[in-house]
């Protein structure tokens, strides 16, 4: 028997056309569908469309309806694709990771850096891996793209233009395809988790990436603006100036203010740790937590959705729910 | 007779020593200098301390000093190393590289990821290249670190704990070293140019990195609390969201109130370019300038040195002064 996947369309590149306005997403799921008919050799797939929208424009609001349009197929699916714009693709997997927590099949993002009708689109190849990956019975949320399978919390879009779009930060890729198939990775099956409103998130989160030089009136501004959550994409380890513009007093601040920060790194590779420099020790605070080798866009999620329920939550800012940190012997 | 070289020594972990309170920067320039006397058979080498700083205490006002201290050194130096911390040195590399356009000399920062006394440090490798950079009589600004020359302009910290710390993004390294030595790539010498106070800068510039829900009150902000310019991360080409939360409106209110907006995209590699996507093409207004394939570090130095003098150097920032952006045919 052909196993059930469905198709979940939210526009993005892949759904687009030249206008006169420049490409805008347009080609609905079945227009997909009806592009690729040779999808439905191997699947039994039904199509709906969650919404259409260029991915710069998919915020907590869509994510919230696109883990409620999963959560319904769930049960009648034996695994989802979700076709999105590359823009958001990585921060959207990354928060469905974390909301989708305990999902039973697998829910593969992709998309194409050309449209489908583009005739030399990287979509119906991308197409063709997502719903082979959907098919793979391994639930969890991942972005299939250019012949590799990524975690959802470990993607970023590395490239405007390259086919190879995304990158698995700080932990291979979970599979690849070859001209053999799908080559996944064994892993440990994820932990069983009960969690009351998975759904419910809070984006009232501040990215904050640090320069030289940042401004510490900033730190206020968050404060007084009614964040309860900052990102701080610090340097290297998790470096902040205080001389002359004191950042380090300036989050303790926050901290005693009931913000939640999450302290990351600018640097792409490897983890943030601000307890081995002396302008990092003063961080170890209540409210302050290191991300660790977590990518900014795992960092955005989940804080988002820790500060959903942060009473319920707060300690799992500190544990890998999906991937997304390496918690194991160094 | 051998060569000249000014060391300039500015703190960072290359400095550090442990202490209690963590790694402090604490070994002066003659301290590096007394522990490789190897240096010494290959250069006429005098030394300065400028500063002692972890460098994420490094700010505008430290370049200014650094930059100042580089004139001072130039007459009389075929080449001048700084060794700095490599948390902030590719921001303080691209913002010298603008600072001292029109330089006769190479300036090459080095530093390691390792205390030059630890037994493992990658300092003694890494301030070796250095000097031998130095002396190769090519002008301009670079980092050397891990047997790679990269232009100032093009280098991003990678990794926080690699010893391969930078990579030159969007561009090959100028150099690389083996056994056989400095390998440098053939380059076209840049351009004279005459400027009135080349140090000049203004370091009031936000860098806001985009995030799905960036609120629009951020902008309204960055607005009232007297910002002249905006470095904007924006996602892939260079999209931002407009429905709920209209960014673009933002964006447009901030060119109408006379501050600069330069677009850059938060994928490392690749360009910008927002004329590509319907949701960008209302960025083509006055004061808002599409940063191309610049670095972000490259963006932000290269922001507040055009606004520095800004009737003068408007011009600029569509051009290429440092490496910093491909102007070529594509």
């Amino acid at each position: 028997m052909l196993p059930r996947i469905t198709l979940l369309a939210t526009g993005g590149t892949i759904a687009s056309l030249e206008t006169s306005e420049g490409l805008m997403p347009l080609t609905r799921a079945d227009g997909i569908l009806a592009f690729m008919p040779s999808l439905m050799e191997r699947a039994d797939i039904s199509a709906r469309d969650v919404f259409m929208l260029d991915s710069s424009n998919i915020q907590p609001e869509e994510w919230r309806q696109l883990a409620q349009a999963v959560k319904e197929h769930e049960a009648s699916s034996n695994g989802i694709v979700i076709t999105h714009g590359t823009d958001t693709m990585a921060y959207t997997a990354s928060a469905l990771s974390f909301m989708l927590l305990g999902l039973k099949i697998p829910v593969v993002l992709t998309g194409s850096q050309l449209p489908l009708r583009h005739p030399y689109s990287d979509a119906p190849g991308n197409l063709r891996e997502a719903f082979a990956m959907a098919a793979s019975a391994r639930p969890g949320v991942y972005i299939s793209f250019h012949h590799k399978v990524i975690h959802g919390t470990r993607a970023v879009k590395m490239r405007t233009l390259g086919f190879d779009a995304f990158d698995s930060i700080n932990a291979p890729p979970l599979g690849r395809f070859d001209a053999d198939g799908l080559h996944l990775r064994d892993e440990p099956a994820p932990e069983e988790r009960e969690l009351v409103n998975p759904l419910e998130i809070d984006a009232r989160v501040f990215l904050l990436k640090m320069m030289p030089g940042t401004d510490p009136e900033i730190f206020s501004h968050i404060q007084k603006a009614g964040y309860r959550g900052l990102v701080l994409e610090a340097f290297g380890l998790g470096g902040l100036h205080y001389i002359r513009r004191n950042l380090i007093e300036k989050l303790h601040a926050l901290s005693r203010a009931g913000i939640i920060t999450l302290v990351t790194t600018q640097c792409l590779y490897e983890k943030a740790d601000f307890t081995i420099y002396e302008v990092g020790r003063g961080f170890v605070e209540n409210n302050i937590y290191g991300a660790h080798d977590m990518t900014t866009e795992a960092a955005v999620t989940k804080l988002m959705w820790a500060l959903g329920d942060i009473k319920e939550r707060r300690g799992l800012l500190t544990q890998c729910l999906s991937h997304e940190m390496f918690t194991g012997p160094e």
